[in-house]
């Protein structure tokens, strides 16, 4: 059935609000919001059940446009729904500094941007991490939450291969409420996808256990019929909508040419005169406005009803649900931890920090419980699940722990996707090596500001035998050089719970916790009520006299920076112990703090199982680094430490060469 | 049909050799070895072209161990098979500091180890290069070159995201001599695959062009069937191979007890009856061995046929393959850049240094026939591609240009797998941010010493308007973070030469060339013959007198460093310019350069639109740091530099402030 007149001038509105916003800053993407309107227009004025006004509204559908270069698709459509943050003024000033429409979709930019997109394929495992979500707040709280997330991808997201894990993972957990819309126009930059693919994509998805349509993109009607069918599937559904990329270009649709390029003016004349569109840039006729804010407004009344629901619960429920959505932390949180480090006073575990962490974790989740844990297939060495985290099945979505199986890019995307959600503390584990798999996912959980935490284990060569393919070394720096990104190495099961307790607290960052396979042995000997980890380094061992050597150390060496302690005291050599569990929350103290832990030892030495970029801020660049140079080996973990020079002889050697 | 006796124990010896390994070890994964050891031994003995005693025969079968935790299986091959460098004492050795055996295979450490694998789904993307780097060299030397190329792969691989770029490369490219075997035993670390995974394989590669076989791993006559068939097809073939991990063992076979430790001294002595194995622990009884043997024998007859056809080329041919294979540069490679630079000189070209690596490309890829461009989807922005440089499509491998898709992590693993299989230099480009996306391929590059080059344009906020997403700012310390990794950024056109020269002589090293968006000016104004590059830091801009300041920048920010020059010149104070085009470089120059170039000037200053971490080395912890502090955003070039405070006036006036 052809699109009626008023249907096309729906469309025509986002297409020409994108085409002048993109002429304007003579910069953008114009090919997919033109190709995709009618896709757009659909699900916005018959399926998306949001409010304008309320853009945060818990219950709202999700839209992610993982396609996120046309993002003037998604400003344009929410002008013209009615969002209070995107005016016609943004529009004008698309892709200007200090815009609310950058040049990507920027969560926190404006209300009603579910995700940052542009880095390809992170908004479609975003939008499996919400869908999963939302099927365990449903869980948890019945039909107060009980609502679709869609996400619009290209070519570029299939061809990723952190699709391949998320819709795998989907389809294995039955995301039923979770649509997937193809905007399939055969075309990416280098030119037609067939010069680099031929992947059939539904048979793909089939594969994965989705269910799967093909429509004509352009087709207001078929892609109506299309979406009521994916909302009765009792699996995720992924919509084909063959699409002509730039739609409406007399010269450049259907071509790379206007994937990633302004029209230019004269196109921009024949696209109005081939798509019967006479308004002059960035204005809409006030009739198709009108239909457009109608449809906002109409969306907005499943709010209500739902306000209903809401009210009916039980005050004590309302208000866990409120706590939760706005992320708090429990008010019995503080009384629990203070008794729990009392306990490790108390006992002195000799553990490894990797238990240490599940230790705190079995407390933390016995009081938190929007904590959702997880590994990509390493539990067991990861040490990521505790008695109250029931693994969370496709049928049944009550628990708390996530296999995300061998999938560490789409468990770091499904995890900012579950923190945007809201309502929920995501943490999961794999090796601290296997960062490298899940960083694009990393460093948007950093830019995007969202808490979400990293337990990333066997944190360098004490690992042994696997080698050094499975052992970190430039890991802690690269992570350390992301900003908006604590990456904390506790040195024992006291810095452990330290450091669980800031990821929790903060946030508006995410967090790596970098922890030992090997065992440790306590060194925070007397209970502190204060988090010294907090301080990012501090104070561990005091020298007996004005100190000749400070060593600065973290993690599993600061064990050997307290045996060094000993033997230079010992040799009557003053010797101070730094514990720098994070560099970033040593950089945000004042200066003050900072250079009086420093100090003024004439010798200063760091220790890190890791290479010495980052560490010249504590031992300046004339300071001893006993650390690694290159990759790691193969063989035992003592066997490494000595092969490598990081001993408590090493140590007390340098310091005695250099005082 | 059933195995014969004989078939048995040929498979047992692979599985004893790794059962008591890993024993003595007290470390390792034995569950692969024994569930695949039927395969292995159907490969090995039946099919496997290779000479154990040439194991760098150009025209080998390559056998790739993608699944590298099960590293024993490997080993016991080579040791079956007859490969001198894993001896009976290595096996006895297996993971122990200094053997040829570590915990995953490493390449380099015995000859006929193909690539390091360990990281899941690199190996399955390294195979898929070696079959296209073996399509290649049969377009370039005929039938002098034509065998096929074996992966054996687990459910890890298959689930990671990079395993899907690569196979859905491979069946777009009809690589079919290319056939991965899949170790399909349903375990996973966590528990059963179904836990975390339900994915029907073989549709998912039949829908990316594969043709798939499935077959019971444990019967040797079916497994030889299936490889019939699979080196029949006229599409790569995937071979879907039923198995119990931990074959054998009475009372973990079936488990994920067997996957990643010993078995313990009783459940070997039980499985040597189940398996009815009785000789002692690292003996093979001498008629198995013999067998063993003799199939190495047999298979290497192969080779003397070869030395036939090689012989029977023509001189200056065989030359050109030998140099190739060895991977030197043509004699007149330094003619043509000499001219090319002089060239430069005269014309001072004010270019983006994306361009200004082109037109390096231009003149070296009409030197240089080993050089194989490529880009995932962005040729034009990385400009990447050159006049000799046509595309390699399907059916004809002739070409010398790879469109890869939207797939950078394979990128990095197929160039790795070219690298690896001799006679090409891959270098490929994306944009720097999404270096993240190819990271562990570019971290095994590194740790395997290979000359993979990686062109990573749109180095820094200088992109502009497509935002943060896509403005790398940490990403110029995380790569240098990365032992054994290059990271170049140079300044003009006349470095940029540089650079590249240093990235392609540089056999052992891969490179990253991180450039430009935006255009520079020439800078280096005289020829030089020399590389001045090569020292990885160098003085640009001498002062008129003693220094007061030394300003050292890299890349685009050189130019303000020239700028602030002239002004601080200007108002009289004596100011020298270090351009750092390397930090690697630098860092293994003697002392004496390094203190020299350095110098004594009291006020230091650095300029890099990326983070701070990593230049106190040059500047020390009290020098002046102009660049970023955090993330990047969207807007047109000028405001950001200008926004950032990464300006010629942000120099002056930190520079007279200090003073």
């Amino acid at each position: 059935m052809k699109n009626t007149d008023k249907q096309n001038q729906m469309a025509n509105a986002i297409r020409f609000l994108s085409i002048d916003a993109i002429e304007k800053a003579n910069s953008g993407h114009p090919g997919l919001p033109m190709g995709a309107a009618d896709i757009a227009t659909v699900l916005y004025t018959k399926f998306l059940m949001h409010d304008p006004k309320n853009p945060d509204w818990p219950n709202r559908d999700r839209f992610i446009l993982s396609a996120g270069h046309g993002s003037m698709l998604l400003y344009a459509l929410m002008y013209l729904s009615g969002y209070d943050d995107i005016t016609l003024d943004e529009i004008k000033n698309f892709r200007q500094l200090g815009a609310k429409t950058a040049g990507h979709p920027e969560y926190g930019h404006a209300r009603g941007i579910e995700t940052t997109t542009g880095p390809l394929g992170q908004g479609i495992a975003n939008a499996v991490g919400m869908a999963l979500g939302e099927r365990m707040m449903n869980a948890r709280y019945g039909d107060l939450i009980d609502h679709y997330t869609y996400a619009l991808v290209g070519d570029g997201c299939l061809m990723e291969g952190l699709s391949q894990e998320a819709i795998s993972f989907a389809g294995h957990m039955k995301l039923n409420k979770l649509i997937v819309l193809w905007d399939d126009n055969n075309i990416s930059i280098d030119g037609a996808v067939s010069i680099a693919d031929s992947t059939d994509q539904c048979a793909r998805f089939e594969a994965s256990n989705w269910n799967t349509i093909k429509v004509d993109g352009h087709s207001q009607y078929a892609l109506e019929k299309a979406l009521e069918k994916a909302k009765a599937s009792d699996k995720p559904t992924f919509i084909a909508c063959k699409t002509t990329i730039g739609f409406g270009s007399p010269h450049k649709a259907g071509t790379n040419k206007v994937h990633g390029s302004p029209l230019g003016q004269e196109e921009v004349a024949e696209t109005r005169k081939v798509l019967g569109w006479a308004s002059e840039p960035f204005v809409v006729p006030a009739e198709i406005l009108d239909n457009w804010r109608l449809s906002g407004l109409n969306a907005a009344k499943n709010r209500l009803e739902w306000e209903n629901k809401y009210n009916s619960l039980e005050a004590t429920r309302r208000g866990e649900f409120n706590r939760a959505i706005r992320g708090d932390l429990p008010g019995q949180f503080e009384t629990e931890l203070c008794a729990y480090k009392k306990q490790l006073a108390a006992e002195q575990p000799n553990v490894a920090t990797r238990k240490a962490s599940q230790m705190a974790l079995e407390m933390i989740n016995g009081v938190v419980d929007e904590t959702i844990g997880g590994s990509a297939d390493l539990t067991g060495s990861n040490n990521t699940q505790t008695s109250q985290t029931k693994s969370i099945v496709p049928d049944d979505f009550s628990g708390r722990y996530i296999h995300y199986g061998i999938r560490e890019h789409a468990m770091g995307a499904i995890m900012n996707g579950l923190a945007l959600y809201g309502g929920f503390i995501p943490y999961s584990g794999t090796f601290l090596c296997f960062a490298d798999y899940a960083r694009p996912a990393m460093r948007l959980s950093s830019l995007m500001g969202i808490r979400v935490i990293y337990v990333m284990t066997h944190d360098s060569i004490g690992l042994g035998e696997d080698g050094p393919t499975h052992q970190p070394v430039e890991h802690l720096a690269s992570l350390r050089a992301i900003p908006n990104h604590l990456v904390f190495r506790p040195a024992d099961a006291v810095e452990t719970v330290e450091c669980w307790q800031l990821a929790l607290q903060s946030t508006k960052t995410p967090s790596t916790l970098a922890l030992t396979r090997q065992n440790l042995p306590t060194l925070r000997k007397e209970y502190e009520e204060d988090n010294l980890c907090a301080r990012g380094a501090y104070e561990l061992l005091t020298a007996s006299d004005d100190a000749q050597i400070t060593i600065f150390a973290s993690g599993s060496e600061v064990e050997i920076a307290v045996r060094a302690h000993a033997v230079l005291e010992g040799k009557g050599i003053p010797t101070r112990v730094v514990s720098v569990p994070s560099f970033e929350l040593f950089d945000s103290q004042p200066e003050s703090y900072r250079k009086a832990l420093i100090g003024m030892a004439p010798v200063k030495i760091a220790i890190e199982a890791a290479i010495r970029q980052g560490w010249d801020k504590f031992i300046g660049v004339d300071g001893i680094f006993i650390g690694m140079h290159g990759f790691g080996a193969s063989g035992p973990i003592e066997a490494l430490y000595e092969h490598f020079g990081i001993t408590v002889e090493a140590v007390v050697e340098a310091a005695e060469a250099k005082l």
